[in-house]
């Protein structure tokens, strides 16, 4: 059985009310309190994930682990845009990250990329982020912490104009307004035959990031959006929800080779 | 550098005719041959990945690294429709599937999700795949054999009618015809806050598996899908591709809450 | 120039504001009273669509027409669930409509779909329209009135499970719960070779309005969903708006042809 | 009964193959010839719709009208893209053609969305159409003669650079490669207070469009794309077509309000 540990979020979750409390560990400490009753945090450490914990009412609530998709859609605190589950996955998998992996990113955001890699590479990998808003690192990096991820992750607080330290990295992620200003610095810092993902809201971006990389040997470009479309869940009454969300981004993938001087011509 | 593993499937990257020849190294023995000339491919072993590579005749050919992406996608024997990376990546984050996880799933298809799967546990996890039909358990071997990931997967050739062996699963993944008669198999093999995912094509299965989802304590079912829409790269003419997917598959997903004697009522 | 008529609906626009100000002529007497001062709405009546017309205080708004569009999404009145613009037209086109046909629909709900049919029959055609809720009725009617079009609309209050009094229609149109229960009087009104077409919002209605339609005569079944997705207009920031609609309705079209004898096999 | 006309495209269709001919009664004649036997053309004219009609073996068609959508998609002799009858069928109702409007339209491409103004318009309406190639005006006119259209149909043989004749038409449209160059021209054109319909394949020309559209007095201005997603109709397993068309066009629209010398601000 998975055990709780001190740098997990966990849920309580009231059957009855179906409802569910997101508890981060290593920021919130002292006692859970509702209406049901208290809970002292520090005595969940070390409990099985899926046992239930009474309060000193005797109400029994379920403690369930938090997926990092609960926690990204549900408890990041967000200062800007997020990298959605959808997209972050795609980006993940098109992006080849394994665990052991050195992932190299610009800019951190809210995190939510960043934890999405962070947990990809695990304990043997690395995600570097580059980023120069500090109130972003700040930020981002209370996020990592409520999912024990912060470990893993090292930022720089640094324009990535002046380029990355890394070179031969696994993977190459750009989130940043003008990414094309940055193509042949994350060029040269990414592994050859290794991708490099750029995401980004409008058309107009992706025409200018195409146009720069055209300049540089770079081979299988791919522009994607992916549409997630939820559905509700009556089996008497299936078909879609209402509303969703139109659009988030753009990604833009594409792979280095080598060799400046005789590359894509 | 990365350096290339006799189980690997690599890319030999003709620059001049923007052309990738596949080779897996694992399965293929002896000499890679074109009008370009001929490779001896045990001699790629322990090169870094991004060399160059002579043949005889003094051509050069760009050696990269095969993502699992390109494998799925280009190179995986198909005897049955695949899992599309846009769904398997989705998947592997709702499932919240990480270094050193176990995950269950039937039937094993052609290996496409097992595989995906077997890159995110990593070496310390672990895929174990039920499978009634004899010809897509070595199929689907042989596809994870090419891309380095068959010592991850278990594979037992049953009937999940009998149920799955395996307790307290991390994830669990059903891609089966009808689902439905087999979720509270899937209920008793995963861990209590685990998310179970299906995949079905239509929407008949969709309505019969949230029918009988609704018998079991499952909470948080989410029925999703995903359109991927590709984007020609030509920047000044930028549109969508004319024509895309329309369909893959439904995706389902659903967290088991512990307690039958009090589960969601 | 085309001039104002008393069953009109007209636009006010206050081009300082950027604001309509729409007013059904047919239904709002008096005066039309804002803070820029008052304007007499008879005097509107015969003055030409695009004159400005003046208030008592001399601030001078744009008389424009109301589309059947902007009447749509804007002012008509909803006791249900409307036909949206995307799925109207397209209905119209595949039911291939036009000036001089006979359509006939049930329900009437609150009169869209009715008005749209409406005005492209023209005044040499018709739309009998059945309808069981009197409610519904007199609610749309009243939608009608306020475009003019109400004359062009028969309405019935009856059940179609009687069966429609009309025969060779040139286009029969269904927005009712269970359509399959009506499919066999639905071909019975309809001519020879010409289009129904039905909308349901959920899969299920789908399944069976397709079982029992496979019964009767009918040929080129299609069954579509229309996406709209709509995009900022920010030229420099070109992209979709952040949320859309992600489902109104299901269609389904079917072309009747003759012979219950030798009908489809 | 709706009668067969001389200048009408009809449909024989054999049930026992579930299979359509379609005949233009207009261009072709003689005889229609298959393994069933023959049938004289001029015969057809006057017979009612509906109708079975005997081959000189005794074979019996049935005698369908085609549709607009019919002619569209399956008969249409395409020298260019055509507006396909989502977007054609959207565009109709966002400029509110009704019968008895004057429509105009450049270029006339293959004719597809004169044909569906024309139709809507009614015999009261027309359509004038701005085209500078003598060979797609051929074309068109032949297309719209075989739906007995082209006498709602005015073609003139010009560069729109000169302007448009027409002023105060109740509906314009756009479908060629730079629109911004005439904006002005269909400002001048167009009635004040109605719609002007833009249609263009890429995101750089939408871009182009927002940019000068800007600097005249048009309000309401949306950019929509319409996706249409088939499904397939087998009952028991509901679902979607495999493949759709990702991407048929941008749609622009915009309102013109009056006064150059006070408009949009």
């Amino acid at each position: 059985m998975t055990k709780v540990k001190e740098t997990d979020t966990v849920i309580l979750y009231d059957r009855e009310k179906n409802k569910k409390y997101f508890i981060n560990l290593s920021v919130t400490k002292g006692e859970f309190n509702t209406d049901r009753g208290r809970i002292k945090l520090s005595d969940l450490t070390g409990i099985p994930y899926g046992s239930e914990v009474e309060t000193h009412k005797g109400f029994k609530y379920l403690l369930l682990p938090c997926t990092l998709y609960d926690f990204i859609m549900y408890k990041l605190n967000r200062l800007t845009q997020i990298v959605y589950p959808k997209d972050a996955a795609y980006i993940l998998l098109r992006l080849d990250v394994k665990p052991g992996d050195t992932v190299v990113e610009s800019g951190i955001g809210s995190g939510a990329m960043t934890a999405v890699f962070a947990q990809a590479v695990g304990p043997e990998g690395k995600v570097i982020s580059y980023e120069r808003r500090e109130e972003f690192i700040k930020n981002a990096l209370s996020n990592l912490r409520k999912v024990g991820l912060e470990k893993r992750v090292e930022v720089k607080h640094r324009d990535i104009a002046e380029g990355f330290d890394e070179k031969d990295v696994d993977a190459l992620f750009l989130d940043v307004r003008e990414p094309w200003l940055y193509l042949d610095r994350a060029y040269e810092a990414l592994k050859v035959g290794r991708m490099m993902g750029i995401l980004v809201p409008t058309a107009n971006q992706v025409i200018e990031t195409l146009k720069a990389m055209e300049k540089l040997p770079f081979i299988d470009v791919e522009v994607s959006e992916l549409l997630l479309r939820k559905y509700k869940t009556v089996p008497d009454r299936f078909r879609p929800e209402d509303r969703m969300p139109a659009h988030t981004a753009y990604l833009i993938f594409a792979r280095k080779i080598g060799g400046e001087e005789n590359g894509r011509t």
